[in-house]
């Protein structure tokens, strides 16, 4: 196939199940009409099958149907989507100390306390995306503060972020979890233009500086998902082992499109090399697909969904790979991109109730019927979705 | 098969499978003379994959080799090990609190809080068992006292088992989880004559009632893992509809051995009716095997190793189904063990390196090669082996 034909088929595969599959799906059955947010337990043909709400899935709700909005113009229903979550959250889902609770039933009452700082994370980029596209200036100016306040909050809960609730003995341990430096450069990039600029771009700095010189092992040539405050390894137990490939992808995409805005082009080259290691890793010659986890040493884990194939990180990949395609011209990543892309749209898709299934096992078979969870949302996939249309868009120059 | 010969068989091959394979791979790869305390995170060849030490399988080890001298005879080599790891908890595990921290390094550095009451559990069972080997009259008293101590704080922490580091907001939600009566049936059963008769006997009394009386449903047939305080069920969200077949199954043989002790034979015949509900709820008609989770309502299942066939659940049922086709006579029971028996004895067992392995994928293939990890130590398999030889030598009348 000519590689502009190439392009415009994927092109149109990405955006249409964005906009005909999964959009409508969360659409149809996600909104609480009735006590507001959104119901995200949702099984195979859409049944609700838990009525509780969690803070990640509502704030990630909250900003999916509010960047749409951004991304494709407002849409009424869209807007009022995003609303309807952003309300039930602001009524309901505020601790005294301001930080969001983890969990709440159907009707608010908090149930869990709000010891996860992911929580406020996905609130604080919920809140931007809403204030992007609230009717009237006072909205806007009212939900920027809240923002504002969230962002600071965060920040100074980072040295600690489980607060009270952090059952780790105090310094017994000294390894560094690689989602810091990785929801930094996601709030960075949702928050332009709302935080304060030499801000965001100090956050940045540290991020990459976190990541590329802590991470990143470049004599080993692979991605640590925990490391030592200095770089170095904790290899005699499995923290220290620990690699996540499609953790590792997904800060390599929000990291290169940093890089692509700074238009360094020496880092978007080493974040591409970086992100074959973390495919070539992470990648199952057997079955296809990626694994959830691998010990460096190949060593047993302890994580039942180590060898399971999810659709997050398949998302990811193919975001990361994408990207790196576009900006590079690589040959190496668009092959990678292809093969992944096959192999997801082969094992994810429900082509019968629509939207994907999350958790297939190394085989590739249905692992669980559901379609939204506890962890599985409105997010992960229409990112996917929407950023692959874009930069394919992009790529075949279509209009 | 003549029945006495088929008894005597099965007699032959657990108590082999104890002596000869399970007790020597943990004597050979576990115990750690370097520093006190035992490695469990073993690979398959007993390769130690993970230096850490968790309270849950020191306690358990220690109360599992002193268990054995009490069944078997005093063997010194036994009773080194378990003061091995008695020595090593008592001197570095406990918190100024007096409770026992969840997990410490290799020398005994504390790294995580003692946020779990079941390590208290598991330490007040070991130290039990080490008091009824101890060489001295002052070590016995002295442990002894210890136990006292432990028994206390932990039913002073059953309302609040986590303590500060409960996450639930107080009061949010009245879900009563089966773990608490099932560890008092436990240490009813492991303390009997260190603790106060009378007040054994009320606990017992109170888990009898709990179990009976709200986790098992008459009217559904069904045993429920986490209920209302009334007994009445939350079927709208995951958790009150979850089920966990062995861990029933492990509750009830408790019961049953309580039962037989006061010779109620109406208990009895009820206990192993309800097993019967159990192990058909559990068991996979397509693979074989018995699953970890089911949900009430067959829902999705948030968690990953809900299919997964574990040896520990195979271990519990393996102890409830015999115990109740010896007291009962019950022909479904026999039945039902032999079919057990035989896929476990056919999935789980390393013929190469010795042990079992822990975690099976539905389809019964080995899905991690671990012999001991965080979570699988020198526990269940060792407890269900030394019950059920016994219990086969009483029913085939051997010497």
């Amino acid at each position: 196939m000519e590689e502009k034909e190439l392009i415009q088929k994927l092109y149109y595969k990405y955006h249409n199940a964005l906009i005909n599959d999964v959009i409508p799906f969360w659409q149809k059955h996600s909104l609480d009409t009735e006590y507001g947010g959104y119901l995200t337990c949702l099984d195979f043909d859409g049944t609700v099958f838990d009525t509780d709400k969690f803070a990640w899935m509502q704030g990630r709700q909250i900003f999916m149907f509010s960047k749409l909005c951004s991304l494709y113009g407002v849409n009424e229903a869209w807007q009022q989507a995003a609303k309807l979550g952003l309300d039930f959250m602001l009524s309901y889902g505020k601790a005294a100390s301001g930080d969001f609770y983890f969990a709440l039933n159907r009707s608010g009452t908090p149930l869990v306390q709000p010891y996860n700082i992911f929580s406020d994370c996905f609130m604080c980029i919920a809140l931007a995306a809403y204030s992007r596209i609230a009717d009237s200036k006072l909205e806007r100016d009212y939900y920027r503060q809240e923002v504002l306040r969230i962002y600071q909050r965060i920040q100074e809960r980072t040295a600690n972020p489980k607060g009270i609730w952090n059952k780790q003995v105090p310094d017994s341990r000294n390894l560094q979890a690689m989602s810091m430096p990785m929801i930094q450069a996601m709030m960075a990039i949702e928050l332009e233009g709302i935080i304060d600029d030499a801000l965001i771009e100090n956050r940045i700095d540290e991020s990459i500086d976190v990541f590329m010189n802590r991470h990143v092992d470049k004599k080993l040539k692979c991605v640590f998902e925990r490391v030592c405050a200095d770089g170095s390894h904790q290899f005699d137990i499995m923290e220290g082992r620990l690699l996540n490939p499609g953790h590792a992808l997904e800060t390599l995409w929000f990291l290169m499109l940093i890089a692509e805005k700074r238009q360094d082009k020496a880092l978007i080259e080493e974040l591409a090399e970086i992100m074959l290691w973390s495919i070539e890793r992470g990648w199952d010659t057997t079955y296809g697909g990626i694994f959830y986890y691998r010990d460096y040493h190949n060593r047993p884990l302890d994580k039942f969904e180590s060898d399971m194939k999810l659709w997050w990180v398949h998302a990811e990949a193919l975001c990361a790979l994408l990207l790196a395609w576009k900006l590079t011209g690589s040959k190496k990543h668009k092959e990678w991109f292809l093969k992944v892309d096959q192999w997801t749209w082969q094992h994810f898709p429900d082509s019968q109730h629509g939207e994907w299934y999350g958790y297939l096992s190394r085989q590739g078979e249905v692992a669980s019927s559901l379609k939204g969870g506890k962890w599985k949302g409105f997010f992960h996939l229409p990112r996917m979705l929407y950023s692959c249309s874009a930069w394919l868009k992009e790529m075949g120059e279509l209009v």
